[in-house]
C-alpha cells in the first residue's frame, strides 16, 4: 500500500502555493491546515518553519521558499530531517538588479532626475560598464549568473569563493589559501584576509552574494572595504550579516569608497534610527532584489516532492554544518 | 609623386584628435590649422563642416565625429563631397543607456530612493524585464545592439523598418507595406501609420533610435503614442525632431503612457521655458547617451583613410536623399 504525504504550507501566500501544488496533481499528497503529528513534509518560509518545528514531530523534509535558511540553522534545533532551499530561480533577478544599479550609477540617473528638477542641461560625459572590473563575492548559481550578465556588458570579472570554480563567465577566480589543502575546512575571516585583499585590490565594483555561515559572518570589513579603490560601489545581495555595518558606512563617510546599494539588511526591517538611512552615497531596497516567485518555488516543490517519493536525492539539500 | 592630403579638424577635441591620427602614420597626409583652398578633408562636427563649407572649394571627404549629420542634409547646401558619419561606435553605449533606464523603471530606482529619504521600508514587489516585449523603432547598427541586450534579458523584441533585417535578436519585424513594393520611396507618416499602429500594440517599451529625415519627422506622434498600452514606457536616442512633442506632453499629462525618458529634443539644449522639464513621469537627460569618444571616431577617421588614399568606397556613407 503505497504511503500518504502530508504537506503543511506556512506562507502568506498559502492560497496560491496549494493552487499550484494541487495543479501538479502529486501523487499521495494531502494538504495539512495545521501542525498536526503526521505531517511528514513542510513548505514555507525558514522563519515559519522554525516556529513549528516543535509541533511537526514525523517533519521528514522541509522545503524553504527562501534561498536563505538562517533560522533553521541554530546548532540548538531540531536537524533531523532534510532541509531544502530555494535556489536556480533568483539569478536573472539578481542579475537584473545589479545591472540596474551599476548602470545607475554610472549612468547618473539620480544626479540627472536632480539636474532635471533645476533646469540644467548638464552635458558631461558619464561612465560605462565597459572595461570596468567587477568582483563577486561568492559565486553560487546567482553568482554565476550575475557574472554572465557583467560580461556581456564587456567587464573583466572576478570571483571570490571557497573552492568551486564552475563558471566560465569568471576571468579570474581568487580562493582563501587553505582551503586548497583541506576544502572542508571553516575559515576564519582573519585567515581569508590576504586572498580577500588581492580579490578587491583594484575593483570598480564589489558585488556581496554571500549566504550568512560562520565562514561569512562580517566579511565585508574595513579591512576588505579599504582595500577597495575610492571611486568603487558595493553591492549587497547577500546577507546584512556578512557586512560589518559600522565599517561600511565609516567608509561612506570618509569617502573610501564611492557608494554602496543595500538590499540586505543585519536587522530587517531596518530600525528607524539606524544611520543607514541617511548614510552619504548609500542607496537602499528594502530585501526586494529578487523576489521568491511562487510558480518558481512550486515548481522546485513539485520537482522534489517526486524524488522524494521515490526516495532519490532531493535538490537544494541545506548542508546545516556549511550553513548552505 | 603621390598626391598630398590637406586635413582639417573642426572640433573641441581638435588635439586629441590630432595626437590620435598622428600617432597611426597616415601616408601623405598634412593637418591644416584653418580652412584653405588646399583642404581637400575635413574631420568635424556636422554644424562645424557646415559652417566651414563655403571656405572649402577643394573639399572631397568629410568625416562626421557624430551620427546625426542634419545640418549637412540642407538641399541648399553643397553635396559634392563624399560625407561619412560616425557608425558602429554607439551600439554599446545607447545599450547600456536604455537597459539602464528600463531597468530603473522597472526596479523603481527613483521612488525607493524617496522611500529610503522618508524612512519606509516599502516590501512591495518590483517589476522585472523577463518576459516583456519591448519595439525598436529603426533597426541600424545601433537597434541591433540594443536588441541584443534586450534579448540577453529575456524580453521579446519587435523592430520597425523600412525595409532591412538584419538583426537576429529581433524576432518580428513590422515595415510600412508600401516599401516592399518600391525600396526606395519616401513614406510619408501618414501611410506608415497602419504598420506603426501594429507595431506599437501591446508593446511594455517603445524606443526610438531613429534619425531625423523626411520619412522620420514626427513619427512619434498622438496615432503612435494612442496605440501603446497605458504601461508603456517611451524612450527617444534617436532625434528629437522625431518625436511630436507636444502630442507626448499630452500622452504624459493623460497617463496614456506611463513614463518616458529622453535623450534628444527638438531644439537643443532645451529652453528653460519648454514644458518638458516639469512634465510628470518624464526623465530627461542631455544628449549624453552616447557620447562620440575620440579613440573611436579617429579610429574610423583612419580606416577611412586609408580607402580613401586607394580610391576605395568609404565606411558609413551617408545618403545626402536618405538622410542617413
Amino acid at each position: 500500500m503505497p504511503i500518504n504525504h502530508k504537506l503543511l504550507i506556512l506562507s502568506p501566500n498559502k492560497n496560491k502555493y496549494r493552487a499550484l501544488i494541487e495543479k501538479a496533481r502529486l501523487v499521495n499528497l494531502e494538504f495539512a491546515d495545521q501542525p498536526t503529528a503526521d505531517v511528514d513534509i513542510v513548505l514555507g518560509e525558514p522563519r515559519s518553519i522554525q516556529a513549528a518545528l516543535a509541533s511537526l514531530p514525523a517533519l521528514n523534509w522541509a522545503q524553504s521558499t527562501w534561498a536563505g535558511v538562517e533560522p533553521l540553522l541554530d546548532p540548538a534545533s531540531r536537524r533531523n530531517y532534510t532541509l531544502t532551499n530555494a535556489r536556480g530561480v533568483f539569478g536573472g533577478l539578481m542579475s537584473e538588479y545589479v545591472i540596474g544599479y551599476l548602470l545607475a550609477h554610472e549612468r547618473k540617473i539620480l544626479k540627472r532626475f536632480e539636474d532635471q528638477k533645476n533646469k540644467i542641461w548638464d552635458e558631461s560625459e558619464t561612465g560605462t560598464l565597459l572595461g570596468k572590473t567587477i568582483g563577486l563575492l561568492g559565486v553560487g548559481s546567482i553568482g554565476a549568473e550575475i557574472a554572465r550578465a557583467a560580461k556581456f556588458f564587456g567587464t573583466t570579472v572576478r570571483g571570490y569563493t571557497q573552492s568551486s570554480e564552475t563558471s566560465k563567465y569568471v576571468d579570474m577566480y581568487f580562493h582563501p589559501l587553505e582551503s586548497t589543502l583541506e576544502s572542508d575546512s571553516l575559515l576564519s575571516v582573519q585567515e581569508q584576509t590576504p586572498a580577500l585583499q588581492s580579490f578587491a585590490n583594484g575593483l570598480d565594483y564589489l558585488i556581496n552574494i554571500l549566504p550568512n555561515t560562520v565562514t561569512t559572518r562580517r566579511i565585508v570589513n574595513t579591512n576588505l572595504l579599504n582595500a577597495l579603490p575610492p571611486h568603487a560601489l558595493f553591492i549587497n545581495v547577500g546577507r546584512g550579516q556578512t557586512v560589518d555595518e559600522s565599517a561600511l558606512i565609516e567608509a561612506l563617510n570618509q569617502n573610501k569608497i564611492a557608494a554602496a546599494v543595500l538590499d540586505v539588511y543585519e536587522k530587517e526591517p531596518l530600525p528607524k534610527e539606524h544611520p543607514f538611512w541617511t548614510t552619504p552615497n548609500l542607496l537602499m531596497t528594502f530585501h526586494t532584489a529578487a523576489p521568491s516567485l511562487a510558480e518558481d518555488i512550486a515548481k522546485i516543490f513539485v520537482e522534489n516532492y517526486n524524488l522524494f517519493i521515490e526516495n532519490k536525492p532531493l535538490k537544494y539539500q541545506v548542508d546545516f554544518e556549511r550553513g548552505y
